[in-house]
Order: C-alpha cells, then structure tokens, then sequence
C-alpha cells in the first residue's frame, strides 16, 4: 500500500450491552469503514499497522453497561473493541515514534488504528524474542505479574504462594516469578491442557484443575498443607473463598482480577472476610498502569530471564482478525491453552 | 473477707453453643463452685476480684462452635464466659503483681477470677481517671481504635473517615482521633441515641441510623459525597458493599470486626471487591494483641486527652454480674446506648 493511502479496514464492533458471559454473536465484523494511512494533519496521534491483538477475560466486563468508579470505561455499541496489542508505526503525528517503528500497548481490533491517545504505546526496543510476547509477557500482562506480585505481594524466599488461572499469562510469570524466588508455588487451572502446563512447562510444585474438586477448600489444604503466604487472586468468588480459609498468619491477597464475577447476573459475595482479622491479611488492588514508569526495570529482569529460558511464555495464537471473536469468547469456557492472542498481520 | 478464705463465686456460664443471636437463655448464672482466694502453691497466676467486665459482640462468635485459625477460641459449654474487664488482685504468685494492684485484661464473668496466664493481664498505672475506662477506652478497645486508625488506616490530614457502629468504643475513639488528625468524619449508627452521641459528644461532621437507610450506598454518597479514603469497618457485610462502592483512589478499609456477621446461618457474601481494583484499595485486618508492646505509647497519647477533655467517652454501665447477661445480649437489638460494661464490684 503507498503511503497515505485509502484503504477498507477491517474491524471488529461490539453489537450491543451483553449481559451474562459474551457471545461470538455479541460482535460483527465490518469492512464498511475505510481508513487513509496518514495521521490527519495537526493531530499527534500515530497510524498504526495492527499485528497481535491479546484476547482477555476483562473486556466481558467492559461489555457490559456498567458505569466504572475509575480508570476502566464500558465499549459503546457500534465501536471497535480495543485492548492490548502489538502493531507497526505507518505515520506518526507524535515525537516519540516515527514510521516503522513496533510498539505495544492499547490499539483497536481491527487492521489499522489512528491512536490518538499515544501515551496509551509504548516503543519497542528489542526485537530477538518474538514480536507477539509484547502483548503478552513483555507487555501489559508481564508488568501485572511483576506489579503484583513483587510490589503488592512483598514475597519472602521460603514462602507460600498460591495462583488461580495459573497458565495464564499472568499466572504463568508469577508461578516462575515465584520459584525463581525460592517460594513453593501452587496453581490452580481450568483444563487438564492447562494443568499440564503448569507441571510441565512452569515448574509448579503443586497444580490442580479446579473443575475437579468440588471442595476448593479441601483442594488447597491438600496441595498446600502449610497455608498460603500469597494468594495471587486472579477470579475472586468461591476460589477466594477457599484461598482466605488457608490464608498464614499475615500473609496477602493480591487482587489482580475476579474473572470468576464478570460475566454473572448474581455475583457470589465473598463470605469468608473474617479469616483477614484471624490471621492479619492485607488484601489489596492495583492498576497496572500506575507502575508502567518502572517497565524498564521489569524489561531488564525478565527479559534476560526469557532469552535465557528461564522463564518459559505459553501462547495460544489464532490466525485472523475475523477469527478473533471466537478466540475471545474461547477464553470462558476456558478452551485456549497459554496466552490467547489473535494474528492480524504478520508485519 | 480473710486472705486465704474459702468463699462462694457467682459466675456466668455458657450453656451450650449457640447457633442464630446468643439469648439470655443461651448463659446461665450459678452459684456452685467456690474459691479460695489465694493462688495455689506453686503456681504463677494472679487471683482477682472482678471490678468491670466488658460486654462485646465478637463473644457471640466464640459461643458458637466454629474452628478458629488462629488466636481465637470458642468458648466451652459449662466453662465461665471470659472477656475484656478490670480486676483488683487478692493474691499473686507472680513478680509483676502483687496484692492491692488494680489490673486491666482478659478474666472471666465471675466474681473472683484465678488468672492463670497473666501475660493478659496489666497493671493500672493512672487512677485518676474512672476505673472502668480501662475496661474499654483505655484498654483494649481504646488499643484496638488506636492501632487500627493509626497503624493499619495510615490517616493523612484532610482525609475522608467512614465508621460503622461509631457510638461503640472504638467508634467513638476512632471518631475523635480522626477529628483531632483534621480529618472530615462521618459515622453511622444504629439507634436515634447512639447517632445523638455522635452529633453531640463525639463531633462526627456527619452521622446517620443506617436502620432507617434503605440504601446504604446511596447514604454514604449523600453523607460522604467526596467518597472514603479510610473505611473504619466494625460490621461487614452490607454496609461493606456500600462503603466499596463509595472507595476513593488509594483507600483503606480497615477491616476491625464483621459484626453484622458473626451470628447469622447465612453471611451476606461481600460483591464488590472489584472496588478494590478500580480504586486500589488496601482492606487490611489486625489482632491488636500483637501491639500490645505499643500500649505505654497509646497511653501517652490518650490520657492526657481525656484529661483535658479533648477525647470523650460515654459508657452504659449495669449494675450487678446477673444483669451481665442481659446486658450482653442487648447488645445484638443495639440496646445499649455508649459502651456497654457491667459492675461486678466497687472495689
């Protein structure tokens, strides 16, 4: 295409509020809309080239009709969903980037996305480890593993860790965050594929599929005897319940996402509270976007950990635009093993 | 009576556990047993007669048959209900106390107690206060408002405070340290006399009797509309929810006691902790007898403030140990109006 150029542009649109967990029906995908590659003039925003768009369980809450108290905003009907991604510069009306450069960071489900909001991306540097793992491991999710887990878990060598949706992206970082530290590290995942990884790939000491055990309570006190020191809560609800049951003496919750909520009418309601004044827990909530000033001091940790193998990064990659919407909706019947991302263009 | 003597000890026993709200029925008051009052040969215990008891809801938890993870303990049925009182010594076989000395701390509901591990007890330093101020305001309760505030809400000048059950002991001390630290203090209560304390003696900005609130977000939003950095919570549930809800960036919920929860088949289930993501919020519980060691320091802080009167206290007080149940159980339909205790003896 030459610079400048008009082209269709293939987009994914929320159709409506969805209520209860998201459907492939709850998107269209439209060629309707074209798209010139140039920054319009006067505008500091930058054109990009979408690559690797990250599929993740919190856009079935921002689908929803649902007014945020803070950073979080519903999707409206009618526009492109947006989230994580990796794409390539094709004109930039900002200093910070220039055409050809590859960044990370917030961008549209669709081919091409004028950000007008580039402080939302972030350039990238390296470019020996695969391009996809800045929206994924190198990017908004790996900072979440390290934010959460280093800053508000303040962990101990010799601790107790446990981590629901543990093949995650997240759970992946901080399962290997946490055995790189010295701590015994349990995780608990949604599939035998994924439990698998967890016993594999990651080097859990313990792993179960929380689909089998019909006392979650009992699970834990069988997989972790001595309690937990931190809980890295990715789902909140009945398996939080359980985690606070087992909880040490001041030991932490980290409260990364409460997946298990979104998407249900009626919400569990965490019953078990108490067990923070039995046993001294600091339960507490990030943003991940509040600590991105110290992703260059996460880089320099862990990418040298990834070149060297020791952290290992599961994807899951679906080719297609047209195919992400399936992929998306995939991740609640938990069918996707490692990472989800979806392929728009290979550079 | 003569030192040594062998004599009648009125006490209250618990009858057997209890499931729902205790009863007076759940207690029973017997005059069976005596005691000597002098500590056995060779033990290091201290006897004492009872002064003051504290009447506190978190006994409602503890006659309940419930395994606790940690400090506390259910009481036994036919075993002598204990708790939080003031207490002269009769005889002692341990160094730090000796006979005449006035000590606050853990003894039973009876009228001569055999203290058998005497780390929970302390000596009464300051008499020129009423005695029966260290039976809450100036012992554990008053402990209790001081490290949960200060250590656990890390208040700032300027600051947003929430309190439930404000006109109870630690409501009322959080209040006024909250005040005296320039922050702006609203308080909910559960009578039109206690939120009357909290108009008048207490100096709360706002106030409200939440049973007459349908909507208890919406209450806070019209009674706190800046929102709440510092949720002092003594209820849970519910009010919990609301106060979530109502989170400013960066809050704290210091999570006290759960009250609303303690003796109900069914806990409420708690469903917005999302709100600590959104807002990130730390919700941190304490054991204050782990700051036990920093009570010198408290004492520094609030004595002199009662003194002068810049720290009010009101107290309900019932003649007479057979009253004691009544008075405890009053508690649950929030009868008491001030920080119930009951008379044992005048010195």
């Amino acid at each position: 295409m030459a610079e400048g150029e008009e082209v269709r542009n293939k987009q994914v649109l929320l159709k409506d509020y969805i209520s209860g967990f998201p459907k492939e029906s709850d998107m269209y995908i439209s060629t309707d809309k074209t798209i010139r590659l140039k920054v319009p003039q006067g505008c500091n925003g930058v054109l990009v080239k979408n690559l690797y768009l990250s599929c993740d369980t919190y856009k079935g809450l921002l689908m929803q009709k649902v007014e945020f108290p803070s950073v979080f905003t519903s999707f409206t009907p009618g526009s492109v969903i947006t989230g994580e991604g990796v794409a390539k510069v094709l004109d930039s009306g900002h200093p910070n980037f220039k055409k050809g450069d590859l960044v990370w960071g917030i961008t549209g489900w669709e081919e091409y996305s004028l950000i007008t909001a580039p402080d939302s991306i972030f350039k990238i540097e390296h470019t020996d480890v695969p391009l996809s793992y800045y929206a994924g491991v190198l990017g908004m999710h790996g900072m979440t593993a390290y934010v959460g887990f280093y800053e508000i878990g303040t962990p101990k060598k010799g601790e107790y860790v446990f981590v629901s949706t543990a093949s995650g992206v997240v759970g992946q970082l901080v399962g290997q965050f946490a055995k790189l530290m010295g701590c015994y590290v349990v995780g608990s995942a949604g599939s035998k594929g994924k439990v698998d990884l967890l016993k594999n790939k990651f080097g859990f000491d313990e792993y179960f599929n929380y689909k089998e055990e019909h006392d979650l309570d009992a699970a834990l006190k069988r997989y972790s005897p001595e309690g937990i020191d931190i809980y890295f809560d990715n789902v909140g609800g009945e398996m939080l319940d359980a985690a606070l049951l087992n909880m040490r003496k001041h030991g932490r919750i980290v409260v990364c996402g409460q997946t298990s909520q979104y998407n249900v009418d009626k919400p569990e309601g965490v019953k078990n509270l108490m067990c923070l004044i039995y046993m001294q827990v600091r339960m507490e909530g990030f943003v991940v976007y509040d600590y991105y000033p110290q992703y260059s001091k996460f880089l320099d940790i862990v990418l040298p950990c990834i070149r060297e193998g020791k952290i290992t990064y599961v994807e899951d990659i679906v080719e297609g635009l047209e195919n992400g919407p399936a992929a998306f909706v995939g991740l609640f019947s938990g069918r996707n093993v490692g990472k989800q991302l979806v392929v728009v263009a290979h550079e």
